[in-house]
């Protein structure tokens, strides 16, 4: 039977959502996209859900259903009140996609805030402030991994002092170093850091450590706290171990104040299937945005990993596109960069972009300053 | 130039993890998980890693390369220290999957912990806890959720009581309900807990009333102690929606103490390919248990998802197998079902299990006690 209806106050403002579907045609496009309305707001039959506000604003409005142009299947925008995601973004992603993430042939393409929603201040540094934390105001940053995983504090802060000392700016934890017995969070961040820092006062330049401060829930905010303490720059996070909204959480955090790098680890699933799961340019785009990143990794075409140019093109487009007054991050491709790469992917990237070389600045000498000054070398000379 | 190598400390005990590779023949199948050996450990060219224990003993051991007999693909079994894991499930999740998660054509079947990876808690109170808790030492449990999104603590509390007086054991907030301004989560889980209280002094059943807690990160841990204090009996989690290791942290909470339930939200997509993601046996089985939940929530095949039977079986399976001495937990098939399907889901599912019915409780007639009274009375009379 039928629930009785109720009076909801509704603001009348609405977040819109742009979703991929597969449909035989326009019908059932539609009638996919009156599942997806009710199955992302009320979950309930539509003959029983109460009438009134909830069936009319409470439950999606189907904006538009359309028939892509250049590939298969069919858009569709739907809009669902403000008051539904309460003000958090654990629940705008809930209402985004929570149950509707189960469901074949459907994908977030991308979402869209109204003004009222404009007031979440997403990343704190965004691509000017963090130009200006790196003294950089217009060139490509570059940004180099601490790594292999076995090494402890001590390789792994010469690692960091002769980047350092070679130019690299973003100088980060591979995502794999975590608090393991053979390296521990505080002695590699420790030494790390001081590392990064003599460095600078040889050099001149303002590069930052970047500490991976992924970590069990109750211990995250303490370790990122700690890494400030100790001297780091930035912070390294991955939304997929921790969470989307504990990276947020430490954007918002005004005893950090720090630049927030985001990296992919186990989100990767999102974008494995061309129909289903969440855009490359909402993924990687307008999710670390929303959720505080200043920058985004990603594997970028030509690299170890399988995305398309088109593809990475749309994450630039996703860190840069006007998104409720949220600053614009920086797109971070890496995945096995080489050196000899830098002109063919800045032709896409253009200059507001960091570059992620790991390996590939261990080829070519034994000299890793001199690979780093090298590196550098070639951003700087790009026009 | 190859990097020094270093001694590591390392115990010899290591973790398993099962993997399914797409491959032309078994010189690839071998090579990609050579390549995954190496991504998910040193993310590290094999020419420039360390020699000694490095590129022996951190980087994974390939244990196992088969061709699968009645699927296409590869079965694959790689190794890994447990030290890479540093003892942090957040890490140990990154080392299963972290950066192949972006790869195509390979998905995590399973994982298996060594003895020394045992004392890892899991579910606090398992199938037998909760069946202690809700006095049903061997049928299958009841399950319903409190909807739609825009009712408010009132219309909501009514049909707790109802649910409650009818005898549905675990009474929750649909994954929908958060902290809006129609139903802020104070109120709501004031009214509902009382109103379930309530109908046990009438019934005498033990029903629990299951708030959702999923919030901003800062708010998680508070909302569950009010949900506690207000007097909820158990705890709603989506784990996509607040991180997997959040859900283990409130499980792991001496002053909570309460079972968790986990939801789906926003993890489909970790299912939505055949060939890349996690499997169902995993993410609604092992992931669950190995982050404290005590039941998982999954669409059942048969209602408005698209999960198949044999996907179902697996998840059965995965949340009972033996997994380094964590408690099984229940699976909790839902996403449609209804009264007439009871018998033909028993025969999957068995008496281990507990029912999620959302709207078809409303169907049948007006008065919704008699409705779970009847749902309640079905399966009682299961043999």
């Amino acid at each position: 039977m039928r629930l009785p209806s109720v009076a909801v106050p509704l603001s009348g403002e609405r977040f819109r959502v742009t979703y991929s579907l597969t449909a035989a045609n326009e019908a059932e496009a539609r009638q996919r996209a009156v599942e997806i309305s009710f199955e992302q707001t009320v979950e309930f039959p539509a003959d029983l859900t109460p009438e009134g506000d909830i069936l009319e604003k409470i439950v999606g409005h189907i904006e538009e259903v359309t028939q892509k142009e250049n590939a298969a299947g069919w858009r569709v925008v739907i809009s669902y009140t403000i008051e539904s995601a309460g003000d958090e973004t654990t629940q705008f992603m809930n209402v985004v996609f929570g149950n509707t993430s189960i469901q074949k042939g459907v994908r977030v393409e991308s979402f869209e805030l109204p003004p009222a929603m404009a007031a979440k201040r997403g990343p704190r540094f965004g691509r000017s402030g963090l130009r200006e934390l790196l003294h950089a105001p217009s060139r490509p940053m570059l940004c180099t991994a601490l790594k292999p995983m076995g090494y402890g504090a001590k390789e792994l802060a010469r690692l960091a002092g002769d980047f350092a000392r070679g130019g690299i700016d973003l100088i980060k934890d591979d995502h794999g170093l975590a608090n393991q017995s053979f390296s521990t969070f505080k002695e590699r961040a420790k030494a790390c850091a001081e590392a990064v820092h003599e460095a600078n006062a040889i050099t001149g330049y303002h590069s930052l450590y970047m500490p991976h401060i992924s970590a069990p829930a109750e211990q995250v905010l303490e370790r990122a706290l700690l890494a400030k303490e100790l001297g780091a720059g930035a912070l390294l996070v991955c939304p997929g171990l921790i969470g989307w909204d504990t990276m947020r959480m430490l954007a918002d955090d005004d005893r950090l104040n720090l630049p927030i790098m985001s990296h992919p680890a186990l989100i990767g699933s999102f974008t494995a299937s061309a129909d289903a799961g969440i855009s490359h340019y909402t993924l990687y785009g307008l999710m670390p945005r929303l959720f505080g990143a200043d920058a985004s990794i990603f594997p970028s075409w030509g690299g170890r990993f399988s995305f398309s140019k088109e593809e990475c093109a749309s994450i630039v487009a996703g860190s840069g596109a006007p998104f409720a007054e949220m600053k614009s991050i920086f797109p971070t491709p890496g995945g096995g960069m080489t050196m000899d790469r830098v002109a063919e992917m800045q032709a896409v990237y253009g200059r507001d972009v960091i570059f992620l070389m790991g390996g590939g600045l261990h080829r070519h000498s034994p000299d890793i300053v001199a690979n780093s000054a090298r590196f550098r070398e070639i951003v700087e000379a790009m026009k």
